[in-house]
């Protein structure tokens, strides 16, 4: 059990309707197993398709995991097309049946049990694994010694039946090769910059560590990837290379353990018992929400405004009205007078501010589509930076900016 | 030219390590001009593996779109493959070079050009489209009439790539088929009822008109594609269609233009002349965020609030002190005293609150984790829920109660 192939159907993928974050969650828990995804088809719900695809993926891999294609609803044909590639037929299962009658009946829906019905027919050499969270089984065929998983394609689905189910019931079947990662998070250096001052250590890296390269805004993450046997030995060998590397890029390295900034951010704050508050406007609540994402920010996240209006910005945040006037709402100057008035406003050691435009539209003000000023104070000092961002679409301005601050404050704090 | 297949080259992708939302862009910005992607491959950053696909890409469409695999580091193959698959060579390209130095140029980084002068080396019988934002060209190749098109992997450059080059490119060569899509978005009925209120009209389309089904959240989406010649008269039929559907679900129905819960709301709120504003605890910006994402939000959108300690709750929004003592602060009642402070304080017609236990730790008053009160307060009247999701992550969790809260409020503001 080395190489695992996703198979993902659905049309809504296909034209761009949905993002599929199903093959990202999956890999990464196979990964913490120790299976790598070797490769991953979104293919369209057509039979023969699906048919075609489940050949080509059994030649490449020893697990199949399919997402997608088991609804109740007309446009969905995995179950025949698994049927038909096993040479099975179609049944109804009683166990799943009475699952799928449970499920209804605390959800007071039994009136629709005999459209669902359906749902409880599953090719008869497949194993089930009960779906807690819908009304699609998860079935699981078995081939030359390869294992099949046909899931739903509905997210919330998705995760608890790989996490407490297929996961564990790998683990206990195969005794698995482990695969550690660790990501060191590097900023102020381009990408070829990088590359050629850790050349010589990756050239001189053991077999059985890999280095890859992941640009994420201004930030490159070098991901450090070891197979082998042993874990804990896979830790060590980790530990040692990057101890090597370093010394090579020391300025440069703000996290060696954490990948997420705003976890990296996290444990900072929390180690130094210091409090942080955000005054967003272009960012619309971007950056409070990256910084709550982490789990535990209750600690030291006290607050958040987005005083999106300017007379809020004036109101709530005491931004000077003269300020506005004479420099634009979409200056360092009401950047900064907006970072004080929110750490005075939530009383944190740290506040940040961002005023800006995110486009598509003009900002009131005039001011250029993609400019934003930000404003990151500690105690009593300022750091203030202007971006511009023009070339990007308003959801992802909003997400660098706050990606782009978040990584701006670790740096100041680690070099402090 | 019909189908187009997309090959995503990179082991972050496969490893878990990056969502793949380029895939998501192309397929979008390829169906508005009537190209359909038929599949979408992602792998590995192996040379064999890259040919092997390129091989089964072919077969399958007239259009191969690859992103990823060109920047400057170790581990891009992709120039490589590219050459040997079409039986080519990789030569330096004066006009790229001078493209690339005119850019380091820009960006004060001469002093690396020849690190990054490999990127100028393209196969001899590629069409270049030079790239703005980054410095990997785009290359272009022909094989027997079909396209391929190679990109880099980061999003901010495939996008302008896309959009503003190779599309325009292609409606230019080609006179393409159009497709065109309406979405309607229902509420209040699970998939498998609507699929039955809606069967003898979905069995009665005319062939050319496809039907899907999309849930998101507690919202089912309808998507209903047409394909043909004339795009005037396809969006006729899309008219007529909905307009025999609309009968049989008009009280589920929430939309029938756009799409985005975000954009349903807004344009509701523009018409209505309505302001809004946010108070959130567990959705931690997430909610102001979906609000702002939409372009134009500065209208109706006055402002939002994160009171994340509860203190603050207190001070900002005149939370009463009794009120958290009594019920605790992840309540009704709370969520409730945050509306009307949240409108207080912003001067909006409507408000929107959440207090609840995102997890995966305990929330400070023991409420169990994943439950969560939100308040809609329209004028003076309130309207009150409340969620128990404990199956969802962080994030998840977030995104979910928001986008039921916004679905909420327009069923609201619609039944009014």
């Amino acid at each position: 059990m080395e190489k695992a192939v996703l198979i993902t159907i659905g049309d809504e993928i296909l034209s761009g309707n949905t993002v599929d974050t199903n093959s990202n969650f999956i890999a990464t828990e196979l990964k913490n197993i120790g299976v790598q995804v070797s490769q991953i088809f979104t293919i369209s719900d057509e039979i023969e398709t699906i048919k075609n695809t489940l050949k080509e993926a059994f030649k490449i891999g020893d697990l199949i995991i399919t997402t997608g294609g088991l609804g109740p609803t007309r446009d969905d044909k995995t179950k025949k097309a698994l049927a038909e590639f096993f040479n099975d037929e179609i049944a109804l299962d009683e166990v799943t049946f009475e699952h799928l009658r449970t499920y209804m009946e605390k959800r007071g829906r039994l009136e629709i049990l005999e459209r669902n019905r359906e749902q409880a027919f599953v090719p008869t050499k497949s194993t089930v694994f009960q779906n807690n969270f819908g009304t699609a089984p998860c079935m699981m065929m078995e081939q030359d010694g390869k294992l099949c998983f046909s899931l739903p394609g509905v997210p919330y689905e998705v995760k608890p039946l790989i996490k407490d189910q297929i996961v564990p019931y790998l683990k206990e079947k195969y005794s698995l090769n482990y695969i550690t990662t660790r990501i060191i998070s590097v900023v102020g250096i381009p990408e070829s910059i990088l590359a050629d001052i850790v050349e010589d250590w990756e050239l001189a890296l053991p077999e059985n560590l890999a280095l890859s390269y992941l640009p994420i805004g201004t930030r490159v993450k070098l991901r450090l990837t070891a197979t082998g046997e042993n874990e804990l030995y896979l830790q060590q060998q980790l530990e040692e290379e990057i101890q090597k590397l370093l010394p090579l890029i020391r300025d440069n390295v703000i996290a060696t353990t954490e990948d997420k900034i705003e976890k990296i951010l996290g444990e900072l704050l929390i180690e130094r018992k210091l409090t942080i508050s955000t005054a967003e406007s272009c960012t619309g609540g971007e950056l409070a929400k990256m910084i709550t994402s982490n789990s535990g920010s209750s600690k030291y996240f006290l607050g958040g405004i987005i005083p999106y209006a300017t007379e809020k910005k004036i109101e709530i945040l005491k931004v000077k009205k003269e300020t506005v006037d004479e420099f634009t709402v979409v200056s360092e100057q009401v950047a900064q007078e907006m970072a004080k008035g929110c750490q005075n406003l939530f009383d944190t050691n740290i506040s940040l501010s961002t005023t800006g435009v995110a486009g598509p539209g003009k900002g009131e003000d005039g001011k250029d589509i993609g400019t934003v000023f930000y404003s990151i104070r500690v105690n009593d000092k300022e750091h203030s930076s202007k971006l511009y961002m023009p070339h990007l679409e308003r959801l992802d301005f909003m997400n660098f900016v706050s990606q782009k601050i978040l990584q701006d404050l670790v740096g100041i704090l680690i070099n402090e």
